[in-house]
């Protein structure tokens, strides 16, 4: 199934291209269950429903359109947050977007992670204006900035415009200096390291897709704390998830103990932790592991 | 949310329309729960899969935009079709393809009932031809056709293409050949009575969306026997869910007695019994619901 049609005919009448593919993954990375703290299929948050994840991936599409017609990173970025938003109500998947729309847009040349460094490396300070107009649709939990960078604090949206025009900051450049606190914007200055080891470990891992997933999102979520996590409940709360997630991978507990897993999602999603961060690097890792070829199971 | 924009934004940037309400729709009803017998959100059939529908819903949407260009319903149709199979590897949403093609067209013009009437009525025999090519991309259960209308068995695909032409049947007159026996056709024909009935139970029920898609579900497969069923199963096996549904719906099980709806939809998915035209009449009501507004809940 998703089957990669030949590179020639992408865009064509009866081909598939990489908004497809983007788009699929935003809704099998939700779709995966159990995956602690999350919107999966068998769990919803309180003000944030598995639909509104529905209609979040239908509502990025024109953004992820003008990505992979070769449009800037920034404004292909706003336009699909902008969508998501007017669409489901709410931030379903901005951080996935960050992910996805350099991803989409280096696709059009073979994604590779040499096409992708070079789709952030080439971004501008246009782009990284954008970025911050994208702040404006939507609320979105971000780190304190470092105490030299408060004018550059995203939540100031389109305000902040001013100082990074002021620096003559690139979009990469900005996301540089969110690292460390924020692990979306870590994977622009690794070249999409954990992505790229999600699409690996999804093409290992066994079983349906729903489950692939799954696995793979408690794998992310024991290697390194949530960023998500720490922003909204400290350092303390995501290292413990971590413990969690990591005590559990290491026993096996997705193949031979299910049921602490779902016992584990269930108990974060009472708490209110979201590990959105992992999440978003599940859907990366998807629509990599997509591009690769056809999913055969 | 899915917030509707001024008619004159549609399609213009910044706005959605019908081809993303489509796709919306598609994927709010399969995530609608519990759905006896369907592919749900807690519910997977042996081949058919969640994550299926997902793809199938992602695969469709170059179809539809030929529909909603105003491009002839037949090769809409056909595309949908052969887009939902290939990204899907399997036959998911034909009969809700056969709804919502002909509905999104008509939206162009605004979507009331005399729009959907006139669409269906203009199509040719051009369009039947387009029609019959579609099962050539998906097997796709069927009931025997009448004895005198033999050579027109849609099993027989492309090969039917010359007995329509000889007969210079439109694609409304095809269809029509298949009522009774199949609920999908007998919308053409009603001018989508059941569509816009699903839609405005829709509207009325209450709860989150997807407590209503299942609502909604239940109350249609009370009312007739589902088609799909009868052909697969007989008439008396189709006539025993309609019971068994209407009991549920007359005694408020949904609201008041919701695991009996469970362990009914568990039931008939370990029985193999899939009222897949109820799915397909419960997608329509989606679509033509969203259309009409944005859902506040």
């Amino acid at each position: 199934m998703f089957e990669r049609l030949d590179r020639a005919r992408e865009g064509a009448d009866g081909g598939f291209g990489p908004v497809d593919r983007a788009q699929l993954a935003l809704l099998l990375e939700v779709a995966g269950t159990p995956k602690p703290g999350n919107v999966d299929r068998s769990r919803d948050l309180a003000e944030l429903r598995f639909e509104h994840f529905l209609a979040g991936a239908v509502g990025v599409r024109a953004g992820l359109d003008r990505a992979a017609a070769g449009e800037p990173i920034g404004t292909s970025f706003e336009r699909a947050v902008a969508g998501m938003t007017r669409f489901a109500g709410r931030n379903t998947q901005f951080g996935s977007l960050l992910l996805l729309v350099p991803l989409v847009s280096a696709a059009r040349g073979g994604l590779d992670r040499s096409s992708v460094e070079r789709a952030v490396s080439e971004t501008t300070v246009d782009d990284a204006a954008a970025f911050y107009r994208a702040f404006e649709h939507v609320s979105v939990a971000v780190d304190e900035p470092p105490a030299d960078a408060a004018a550059l604090d995203a939540r100031r949206g389109a305000d902040a415009i001013p100082a990074v025009r002021d620096r003559g900051l690139d979009l990469r450049s900005v996301l540089e200096l969110g690292v460390p606190g924020d692990d979306v914007a870590r994977e622009w200055v690794t070249g999409f390291e954990r992505s790229y080891d999600a699409a690996r470990r999804l093409s290992v891992a066994d079983g349906p897709l729903q489950d692939r997933v799954a696995s793979v999102f408690l794998e992310l979520l024991a290697e390194r704390p949530d960023t998500l996590v720490s922003i909204r409940h400290g350092e303390s709360v995501a290292a413990e998830v971590r413990k969690r997630a990591r005590d559990l991978v290491e026993r096996g507990a997705f193949e031979r103990d299910r049921d602490a897993v779902e016992t584990f999602a269930t108990e974060l999603v009472e708490r209110g932790i979201n590990p959105g961060t992992t999440a978003d690097l599940t859907a990366a890792g998807l629509f990599i592991r997509l591009e690769g070829g056809p999913v055969d199971r």
